[in-house]
């Protein structure tokens, strides 16, 4: 893409209300915008990196057998109010409206019902097990307080995959591989190192759930981590009594702020029991389904990875979701001469399927490598009149700052 | 895909209260769910078509410069004041809603207000201009009836441009593009030759706007159609004077009924003037920046193509957007021999990059058959014991019904 076509604007200041890092960074990089505390649009630039992030968790959930769907904001209450999660006693972050005939809808800050319903007409016997179904989906959540940037938002982008098996051994089966399949994608996104397996609370059917939390200042959570077992806890449910199960000593034991970037629950039959979701088994038995549910915000992901791959000069994007692979930047010449091997070059790339941003905007080098920074694409080609006296470009890494001069023709 | 890894099933019977053609196929066909009246899910076939109608808009939108971004659907009433369009007696489908502190938010039914506010942040000058952004977002519209299926919803995707101009004849130049890209979405999608450019309402800023009226008994829209100049007038505008403006005569126009699948507006400076939103001109004056929006609802659409592609059997999908270009279907004897012939050409048919839905299910040929022409895929293999002997398969066209016989080796 041409720089000159892109509409958003890099700014030099954050908005003062804004206190969270990854949202100064990426509101004055021009990736996303504020409409209110905690509702943010995502700008060209952060689009692609979303989308990017989206692909990633779509393939890890394709790998194991999850079938996309795409459910809606709008809720019924009478299948909420069957689980005890209509009333804003039991669930305090609704956001509700009215229908013009008056009756009341919810908007969704989470879908086990809905699903739970619609699975209904769709399973029957032991012969449609298992099923796992995922959707890329706006939530709503009314939060009190919304200070993280895209790390805590009203309205956000949620995967959400939801597990349907015949027992619980099957189940564990299943709940396993998306817990690998999750370790996968922290990786995939850049976030490995700083992400571990943790030990929460599981509710009334498991003794624990597993959450995914990113070692980040930014974060929320406290954890207590394992740096050897990479493993972590946490510190709702430390106890002496969870260390022994879990074969940790505490003086091991490091502790840390975290955001949790991924949780994955057993729900057993708490959904199906309610909502009526049988199966019959191979003796014609009706049983109900035992389900789990996963879930991962890309938003969320992406807020964490500018928190942490980020330094005092702007973003340092991982190139699996970097918005584009090269920065291409062009410091133009009065005989044209610049343009003119630089636009070639652009023409090249894209050719070769290379996703480039091409700075090809009339202004100082200055403020090109100044954005080229706040931006932070993970490698960048500078193309002026001295690289050329020597039929090259220099080639930067954002992330190391390692520069060298390669040729053209090598490239 | 296998089908007997697909989760839907399908119905004999749409929903009783279902009465719109399209959604009781859809249904049936296991392509969407209803949540609430005028609220649809979209199941994985269904998302297979709806993402490819989006596919080819987004196409289009790139191909005339659009620069793709995501806004949200909670709206700060500030920006909907300023342009008079808050109030419920000047827009009288909004959904409102409530932030924990007490103010009111509103669930977005357009995106003019916060898009014109986003862009003074990016436009200063006239070098910043044109411009052309779009997305594809979850609009709310609190409709006091929805019984048209996915034609017409509640809540439902939507494509919506909006163009940005220094003067009305760049605008009009944009436009006109715009109006050509529609066409040829319309094309692609199937609607081609049932979908009229229409004179419509153009508001104050324009004498007309223009509609995509695509004729079908189903919608709710009245047209006359002038089929030699493939032009129509909406029955809202229909005078004297509009006649004689557009060159047409009362006596060769015929009345139809019609769906808007889409619809193009001059916008002018209402939104800049009431926004804000200037540009320095090259003078360096402030002068309001002038717009346009351009909307399409995929989901509406692909209901219009369920209603027009449609048989006594069930749905008969454009190749462009059936959700799987061939359905395999095997007829398995006893012996295993089409199981392995037909699992050999379906690993064949994906190492090919073709989409391939491939009914391996253990039921009986009518059932295969039956949902085959219900889901409509537009070419169906058949594989059996009967075309094996003679090295063959049935490859059968779901909209001529005709058959004929290929030879495994030639496929």
């Amino acid at each position: 893409m041409k720089q000159i076509n892109l509409f958003t604007k890099t700014r030099r200041e954050a908005p003062k209300d804004e206190v969270a890092k990854n949202a100064q960074l990426l509101i004055r990089a021009g990736f996303i915008n504020k409409e209110i505390a905690g509702v943010y649009s995502f700008l060209p630039l952060g689009l692609r990196t979303l989308n990017k992030i989206v692909g990633i968790i779509r393939e890890e959930m394709n790998s194991i057998g999850g079938q996309e769907v795409s459910l809606t904001a709008l809720q019924d209450k009478s299948n909420w109010e069957k689980t005890g999660r209509w009333s804003d006693e039991a669930v305090d972050n609704w956001f509700k409206t009215k229908l013009k005939n008056g009756s009341e809808a919810g908007l969704a800050f989470t879908h086990e019902e809905p699903l739970t319903v619609l699975m209904r007409d769709h399973i029957r016997s032991f012969r449609d097990l298992p099923s796992a179904v995922y959707q890329f989906q706006t939530k709503f959540r009314n939060e009190e307080r919304a200070k993280s940037g895209i790390m805590r938002c009203r309205e956000f982008l949620m995967k959400d995959l939801y597990s349907f098996n015949v027992d619980e051994k099957s189940h564990a089966e299943f709940y396993e591989k998306a817990k690998q399949a999750y370790i996968r994608i922290f990786d995939r996104c850049g976030l490995g190192n700083e992400t571990y397996v943790t030990f929460a609370s599981g509710g009334s059917f498991s003794k624990y759930s597993h959450e995914f939390q990113t070692l980040t200042e930014a974060g929320e959570d406290t954890v207590y981590i394992d740096e050897k077992n990479k493993i972590a806890v946490n510190k709702e449910v430390l106890n002496d009594e969870v260390l022994a199960d879990l074969g940790l000593a505490r003086v091991t034991l490091v502790e840390r702020k975290a955001v949790e970037v991924g949780n994955i629950f057993s729900l057993g039959t708490k959904f199906s029991d309610a909502l009526g979701l049988n199966y019959k088994d191979t003796e014609g038995n009706a049983k109900p389904v035992i389900m789990g549910s996963y879930g991962i915000g890309p938003a969320r992901l992406m807020g964490t990875v500018a928190e942490i791959w980020s330094d005092e000069k702007g973003l340092v994007w991982p190139e699996s979701i970097s918005p584009f692979a090269v920065h291409l930047i062009a410091l133009f010449n009065e005989s044209g001469t610049v343009r003119k091997e630089a636009d070639e070059l652009y023409k090249k790339l894209i050719a070769k399927n290379i996703e480039v941003l091409y700075d090809d905007r009339d202004c100082q080098a200055g403020e090109k490598f100044g954005d080229s920074d706040l931006i932070g694409i993970p490698i960048r080609y500078v193309i002026s009149e001295k690289t050329l006296k020597d039929d090259s470009i220099e080639v930067k890494d954002r992330r190391t700052g390692k520069v060298e001069m390669v040729k053209l023709g090598s490239l």
